[in-house]
């Protein structure tokens, strides 16, 4: 059988049991780790420090096409998307390991550019760059490693397994944005400058919500994880690592005006399924949603809540009161864009 | 100025200083990093004990063919690279993460296979993988990251920097085998199934040499790199960190009857620069390098002496008494092949 043919997660499923079939209990390796294959970030524990590890990379051609993100925003990306684990987690980063595959022909100034985008979300997150490796390729790529931690002294984090019924569930920010940006440099729509811009950024740039991240731990959200994948595909692995279900109200996502103008027939597929937008999912009781809605600077909007039922299902009620299984109305329609 | 012109050293030492101009001494990963770019590993300081961190990649048509390695080996050895960082510091694995770069048509099973090597080689040394990525890719490439530690409580390490003249310079094992394993194999050589096992092990399986960096740090030794550039390439690595020169007698290279037999005109070339060999080079005063060779089991052999000098310059003594310098009698040659 071909990895096309089983898909990521399913190989990922795989590639679990064998590690976890290896495990060796009398290790000092396996003795700390207390959250390996399966989160956003492994989490394992120093004498009083809980460290996270995570490692993702930015492939051409499969994650980014140069002739729609800049080097230096590549750069910015590449270490952000690691950085919005850690957020997820409600750490702190603290050193970063960078691999790149380069194919010979590229310039030195764009591996400068490269660099200079990454170390600019570093220096802005107190990220040292401390390491890395340089190899040929023929296809570009940037792995990044980060390690960071957890300040608390309770060692809690943000496990995507929290989950409960009766949760609330709750997003930062906004949704659908990076993929409108990603469709605009795509299809090279011509915006008004502030739109294109915020647009562009949402895609090109995103900012990992370490503060959020922080605050949510702080505040005794147990539960969250970065959307990457999209919405609904997060919210799924949420519900199946919990062992619960969700309904979201499509009317309460979040999404901003620039996205609905400029793709009004797709923001909501957007919003459900683009993916990308780095932004934090979390779950949790009704008051300290509350308790978190009066802290956070940054908006929150609770979209949807936990219920009790088959693990990992997610429903979406539209305005009208009707209930759909978004695995069929969402996500592979986008798919085919 | 394309990254073919400037070279894979030119191009670290630009990312270096890039990263050096970007230190916020406030920052307490900063403040906590003992070592950065430039050894084997990274160095930064937990509450008591020591960790490092490390990650090299595996890219198919740069670091290997598929009809010369099978994939378990592959994957062995995409861990064991790492590893053998980590002996050149001294250290103990602790965490490794993987990340891969997978074309849509491999098969399942290959990637099991790869994993299974991996997980031999973890068990072996106590390393847990605790997380990775998957990622399609149009060319296979294997990204593992390894944190480990440093258990002696005093935090010394084996630096690449602490070379001093009048050191002596020894090597465990063997030279130029796995160099001599990569060209059986291209060159389908039919040898006598000892030495074409011995030979190929060499090449796709190498045993990062855990047990004697340990060793070495352990009975006073402070200065260590791994073979993986070749002899002349990592010993000018040394002598550079250190600002020293080396002289190391031809005759005294510990080169295996099996290489000398199959390869009897390259024999001492692929000693010289073959590379890949994951032995441990270092140096150390007489005394303690009598220490070792009573301590340790595993054959270590001195092959010459720092010497005060043009730092990073590296000569060869021919049992002749013919002295030359081999970033013009070997490097470059061997590389013709």
């Amino acid at each position: 059988m071909k990895v096309s043919q089983i898909g990521q997660f399913g190989l990922i499923d795989l590639i679990s049991k064998l590690i976890e079939n290896c495990r060796q209990p009398q290790e000092e390796s396996w003795q700390n780790l207390r959250t390996g294959v399966g989160d956003d970030c492994a989490v394992w524990q120093g004498e009083r420090t809980c460290y996270l590890s995570k490692v993702d990379s930015q492939v051409q051609g499969v994650h980014f096409t140069l002739d729609i993100i800049s080097w230096r925003d590549l750069g910015w990306k590449a270490l952000a998307v690691n950085l919005s684990d850690i957020a997820a987690m409600g750490g702190k980063p603290l050193y970063a390991l960078v691999s790149l595959g380069l194919p010979f022909e590229t310039e030195v100034e764009n591996v400068i550019s490269l660099y200079k985008g990454m170390l600019e979300l570093a220096g802005q997150t107190g990220t040292a760059i401390i390491g890395g490796h340089i190899s040929a390729s023929s296809n570009l790529f940037i792995d990044v490693h980060v390690t960071g931690c957890i300040s608390s002294h309770n060692g809690l984090v943000l496990a995507r397994s929290d989950a409960r019924p009766t949760d609330l569930i709750g997003v930062t920010g906004w949704l659908g944005s990076a993929a409108a940006g990603l469709n605009m440099l795509r299809q090279k729509m011509v915006l008004e400058p502030p739109a294109a811009e915020y647009l562009k950024m949402a895609f090109a740039c995103p900012e990992p919500r370490l503060a959020e991240g922080k605050l949510l731990l702080e505040h005794g959200v147990r539960c969250a994880i970065d959307i990457s994948d999209g919405l609904l595909a997060d919210l799924a692995h949420i519900c199946q690592a919990s062992g619960v279900a969700a309904e979201i109200r499509a009317h309460y996502l979040p999404i901003r005006s620039e996205v609905k103008t400029a793709f009004a027939d797709q923001a909501f597929e957007m919003a459900l399924s683009g993916g990308e937008d780095y932004q934090l999912l979390f779950t949790a009781s009704p008051s300290v949603m509350e308790a978190i809605n009066k802290v956070c600077s940054y908006p929150v909007t609770v979209i949807g809540e936990i219920k009790a039922g088959s693990p990992g299902q997610v429903f979406v009620i539209e305005q009208s009161g009707k209930r759909t299984s978004p695995s069929l109305a969402g996500w592979d329609h986008f798919k085919k864009n």
